[in-house]
């Protein structure tokens, strides 16, 4: 496995490179990303390119034998250019230019944007070509996390609903703009959704256009930048760095044209005891590896305590900087590249800590990275190697929109939905693909949608034909609720899915934080949350039972026959335990072989390729875990990743 | 009892209209409220008028045998309007125009809006006079829900101020301008209060006034509708729908000209167990009742889970569709509309549930709805009785003002004072009428007027009278604080009402979230909270002292003669079992009749009329409950009404 | 000493005068302020000056003995002048024009602003010199609450930073501008910090020298008022008040150029009864006796409950109107000015109550304040005495600053370190001295240091010298973070103080909310939260070690020896009974005498001279307290201030 840091050279004096990239590579250190913030000193002035500092930065890692990721310089336009061409800064939701000096301060869609950045992208693809250590490339950063509200997202989106509707009429009808007087006449009265693209009040249906839109033309952008650096360098390894998991973006897309999948990996550093609370980022591993369907790299990873804009969190503790790298191997990174190898001592990311603080003076977490370092060359032979999965959980970026948009009850959340699911399957030792809901599920046993909100026919189709096939299809509550549009279907839920799952929803509680209980057929109680569908069958059995409110005996979870398949659908949001329950019996009747016993938060997962099959076990949690695993006796201290090869 | 529902033609395929109005037929349904955002449909472009649509619809009532209530279209003009005539958007408080999308996109007092709502209101009115079944009016929507800072409106404040004070002279004496150097020099100094309306740091007096000029804009406004449809239809009946009774608005000059109060009742579907915070919209019923002094309608009931722009909220419970429509019944409606009778598939207010879900198949809503529909049939001879009440609560617009401007302590609130003196009646089975400050109250035995903080003289001298003639009157802190300026009085609290209640407020404390401790002579102890006054009697008696800080044994209430009268003062916010104890002191006082035990939250009002005298129990409670009333057995379910006719 | 009020007399009908002077005068005030928002009243308009009331109310109150504080009129420009002038508006920061209204509407460096202020200052002072009772003035009001985001004020901010740094390289180089490509290639990219100069997402270099340029306007701002006075009456009294000690501004060098430091004083009157949160001003009286270190002025007192723009508090307890003020003599004033005599009945802030309510009747804390008035004329013999201590806490705006822009954890704050060492030491009935952390330290035996963030180099030369020659150097977590820019340093924590303390920060855990344990060397055991500095002793000893987290074991608190001086380290922030342990063993080794056994929250002080040693008890609790001091038994009410002559 690969281990690389991010580095800033042109924070630094010169002659610290020295030593640094001495100590990487004495660590064990084998890439480095660098320069996805430094265009102000490669064009220090419009059209001056000096490259010359990162020359000598590149050559010096080839000398200690370290590759380089390059990163395109475009999330931060230099002053002289903003100031020159002030169109190039975006707009917020309050239709304001947004200031410079908090970085990504460049609208994609701006024309003079895409002509000073072509130009540098070009220039720097033309000269890093022949520098055999520049192995990748990073197109700008964090792309994901911006929307912009100017003028000329705007005319673009008007042109973008032109071609997608083609007369106002069939958008009035689409948007069901009646409502409120609010059809369009002209499309020019078509205009920006200022005041937040967060907001409850404007009309589902426009918005996600919106979001939409605003997704292609980052793809769009991500292609301009990736098809300068391919006609400079035609087999160039491409990848961007995405982060927010947590905001459920369109992973898929956005990795669709390049090389490699690459995530910003922040797992937390503050442990609760409470076993419903406690967070693990395999979930957004699996989903980041989903994204290509193929082995992934961590472009930075958690390195020391966050802060800045935040308050500062607490730091790492012993076995966390190991055991969340390894635990991104065992979910199928190839890669993990840590953010940062020293701490800014400048800027206002200073109190967002590397592998070294402030004083540079290495200490108890570059030294656990520098063990792990280690023992990563211990596993070339997992290198490459994959997971496989007999169990999918789709992830619909169209219900990820559009729940942000209409929050649903207080404490809803469409993530949380896809790692409840995810976190059951977890606990019985078994890989899962999060895989968008497009993907092939030809392969898999057992196939889950939760809370498929939006609905694609492609994917009904697809479901059906699964189940019908022999699969096992898992639907939860809020399922099939929209339309292409984000318009609700006329039809009782889940609407699509009825023939499906063989129950529907007579009516719906939305408890949000009230609790209420389930009861399952051999009696054991939980307490559920957020949503109960009540629940009639039409040809499925019961699983469940609700066992307060007024609906108590209506059914909660059922399970369905559909051809050779099986089809689940749980119409409530559980705890923990109650997922754990229903997958238990999910797993049985899928037949899939599973380990039962496991201690909380203990993940297992299993790579094979190159003729062996590894077994990472990560205990997640400040406590020793011992137990026993196929008959061998397992200990695992706070952190530690067993990797058994078998 | 009429029953009817909210219905948008507009949103619906056309042959869905058929089904449905044969449906409300059938189920009961007696009238139906139209078009009140329907402008881009009925003007779809300048001066082109299309009517056709809405004539379908309402013939085909007429035909099902149902009534229309046709709305005036004014709150959301078209994109064309808005384009055309920019000036017509309303300018928020941060003097940002009002962006489209979310309704409410006029202001009252645009010379364009006027000219355009005008012209649409008078083609409606000629056209619609000759459809026998389009009966009454509704003007706009939930007019009092918005203020705008516009231009316009500030040209027009500034006649307004020229007009109540004559010179500047008077102005800047009356507002106190002097305090921080700002009193105006001239007439255009003047400008809106941009940054709030709400806050705390402007001027009292002249954010007063603002207010005021704006309530008699939409009055303005109202009339300008109304007296255009009286053009046409001389002995048109035209209301509008009030919403927000929580914000304390000024009903009773909003329906001033109109001929019925109509009011937009959402009830929550949330009940807590928690006796001090269980919330019941009685308070608010009879405080529309009390607009007009007259039965009233419901134009928008509760008819599922709200929700879209907040979470959603739980769904009714069994019996709250039925309950809470005959609760309005027991206060005063007759004529209670649902809101919606489908719930909207498309628009940012799909989530705003109806009787019929989005699926359009009928569920367990509806049904309980049908079953109202057929019980209010039997309700035909209480049709037009009326609540005869011996106990007033003053309600004062301006108070409500004041205090929305000023919140005293954190969590102090004058509808919670409002309401906390009507629960306490209501615990005794009575009538309560909730009405404006101005009203006549010769008929009544006690008057209650809460938090009086905004001086009225008028006001004054009527309950000095009334107590002198043998009335009750109970006041309590917080009166007669603020002079007609909304500034200081400068005598000892309660002021003007010192001569009334026999004592004064030698200071006060003002606790806030903490609690403190009243005493009745009788040695029962209750908690109080917000605000405690702090006593000496002149003339009246002691009928409760504080038991805690420094003014242990201090009064707290004091009862006072006065004339032939009694005056009550309560000097602190207690709990629920504190008004109870001193109500039921201050009914035995007054002579007045009542029940006693009754369960907690069973509500008894009492209609009259048509030689019948109807008694309404309603059961405002999750739980079953059983009891004796005048000797018989009642057993009322969770949420049920029972009438006694006696 | 000396008893004020604050007055304002154009609030008042003038036949009110008379006899709030007479009262004043038969009460005992001795000095009341006049005149600071009277801009519109003093010139009406452009150029006509009308001086005539506030003579009137000058005379009025030299013929009843009582001198008067005269404010420059400078918060409140008059509307006429903002309308001729708009320059003279801030500008907040979100760069819209501040509205006026809210007082506070003036650019401290608008040159049109400068012209009518220099222009009705000197106005003022040729006028007043003429009046003996005029015996100080009072310059605009509570100047450090405010910074501008105008155009003026960034051409002055670029100017400064030329001259301050010479070329753009400086300064980019200064604040590592290189990070997100924020290097300027021209001055006039330096733009103001919209968006909030309290946001964590811009440059701290930047973002400090804003502040501080911004406090250097204001001084200058005071030097050009002072100067106009000076050059009319030479040796006219001159200061300013003070505000928001929990803001932590530079009182030093706001008042370096005045005659006398005053501050508005506002303790809570909602007293906790847990003793972690219960709160005393007692640190904040220190801090503004410590800017001039001389005997200072409270210019507004605690008169009763503030409220307005917050809600209302509780009304200050019997003893409290007496306990604070007293409680400011203890500390140092020797006049005390309360805010306000009379409650205002107009304007926004008549909610902020005065000694006498809105009724205009005298009550329970005008009686108490008249009772303060005799007994502060009994203190006479103390008046200019002082306090002298060998304890000083050195505070640091540059720290203040720096700790405000990037807060570190949450909860974490710079004044409560400052708190909660002072604390410590009022529990062994010490006096305290707070003093800018350039302040000459010679005469001191302990130097506490908390969190000195921010470093400057002839500060750590300071306190180098004071250990070597003997003294006791505490310092705290935080310390040595930051360079002079407010960059981190490139050395192990503490940095330039590691020498000095003897040991080093091997890593740090930002605890935050949670909740760690620390055992000293006798195995009392403390709780600590907020920050833990993992500690490993060069040459010092431990004092204190962890006894929770992955870091048990390791040193929290240690002590070293530093030439004849003994240093002290604090990693972490604890209990209060953690600090009071802590300070026990500081000052046992450093030899002081104190007092031990005092209840929790007497404080006491001791003012020496005139040949008088007074011992001020505060009983800074509501309850009463009873203990032996130096062998006599000492009884206090709630709130008593005991003075004791030795």
């Amino acid at each position: 496995m690969r281990i690389g840091v991010d580095y800033y050279p042109e924070h630094w004096d010169k002659d610290m490179w020295q030593s640094d990239a001495r100590l990487m590579n004495q660590t064990g250190v084998k890439i480095v990303r660098l320069a996805e913030f430094a265009w102000c000193r490669l064009e220090p002035s419009d059209g001056l390119f000096d490259f010359g500092l990162l020359d000598e930065a590149v050559r010096l890692f080839a000398d200690n034998g370290i590759d380089v990721i390059l990163g395109t310089p475009t999330n931060c336009p230099p002053r002289w250019l903003c100031e020159k061409h002030p169109s190039i800064l975006p707009v917020g939701d309050n239709g304001k230019t947004n200031p410079i000096g908090i970085r990504a301060h460049r609208c994609y869609n701006d024309t003079k944007l895409r002509e000073y950045a072509g130009r540098i992208i070009a220039r720097l693809a033309e000269h890093y070509r022949d520098f055999p250590n520049v192995t990748a490339w990073q197109l700008d950063n964090e792309l994901e996390a911006n929307i912009c509200f100017c003028d000329t997202c705007n005319k673009k989106h008007r042109e973008w609903l032109k071609r997608k509707y083609g007369t106002l009429e069939a958008l009035n009808k689409a948007y069901g703009n009646v409502v409120w007087s609010g059809e369009y006449q002209s499309w020019e009265q078509i205009g920006p959704p200022y005041g937040g693209y967060n907001t409850t009040w404007l009309n589902p249906a426009y918005m996600i256009d919106f979001e939409r839109r605003a997704t292609e033309d980052m793809l769009e952008f991500i292609q301009f930048q990736a098809d300068i650096i391919r006609s400079y360098i035609p087999n160039a390894i491409i990848t961007t760095n995405a982060c927010f998991c947590n905001h459920t973006s369109d992973f898929t897309a956005m990795f669709s044209e390049l090389d490699v999948a690459a995530y910003d990996n922040y797992p937390t550093a503050c442990l609760t005891s409470d076993y419903e609370n406690i967070t693990s980022t395999s979930a957004f591993l699996d989903m980041v590896r989903g994204a290509k369907r193929k082995n992934f790299w961590i472009m930075e990873e958690l390195s020391g305590m966050p802060g800045c804009w935040a308050p500062m969190q607490r730091t790492p503790a012993p076995g966390m900087i190991k055991g969340y790298a390894k635990q991104a191997f065992a979910h199928g990174a190839d890669t993990v590249i840590f953010f940062r190898w020293r701490t800014a001592n400048i800027g206002a990311e200073m109190h967002w800590h590397g592998l070294i603080d402030h004083s540079g003076v290495p200490g108890r977490r570059f030294y656990e990275f520098a063990e792990l370092c280690k023992e990563a060359e211990e596993l070339k032979d997992i290198q490459g190697s994959e997971l496989h999965s007999d169990i999918a959980i789709l992830y619909s970026p169209d219900s990820g929109r559009a729940f942000r948009l209409q929050p649903q009850t207080d404490g809803f959340s469409y993530i949380e939905q896809i790692k409840a699911v995810h976190q059951a399957f977890v606990r019985y030792g078994l890989n899962v693909d999060i895989i968008d809901e497009h993907a092939d599920i030809s392969g898999y046993k057992i196939v889950c949608a939760p809370a498929l909100y939006v609905t694609d026919n492609s994917t009904v189709k697809m479901l059906h034909e699964f189940a019908e096939s022999g699969g096992t299809v898992v639907l939860t509550a809020r399922s099939g609720v929209k339309d292409e549009n984000n318009n609700c279907i006329m039809e009782q839920l889940p609407t699509v899915y009825r023939g499906l799952v063989g129950c529907h929803v007579t009516e719906y509680d939305p408890i949000g934080r009230d609790k209420a209980k389930v009861r399952f057929t051999d009696g054991k109680e939980y307490d559920c949350k957020q949503w109960c569908d009540i629940l009639e069958t039409d040809t499925a059995e019961t699983v469940a039972s609700y066992e307060s409110e007024f609906y108590a005996g209506k059914p909660a979870i059922t399970v369905n026959s559909c051809g050779s398949g099986k089809t689940f659908y749980i119409g409530t949001v559980g705890t923990r335990r109650m997922y754990e329950k229903a997958v238990k019996q999910i797993l049985d009747i899928s037949g899939l072989a599973y380990t039962e016993g496991l201690p909380e938060n203990v993940e297992i997962t299993t790579r094979t390729g190159n003729g062996i099959t590894a077994r990472f076990i990560f205990n997640n949690t400040t406590l020793k875990r011992s137990f026993e695993l196929d008959g061998k006796a397992i200990q695992l201290d706070p952190f530690e990743v067993k990797i058994i090869r078998m």
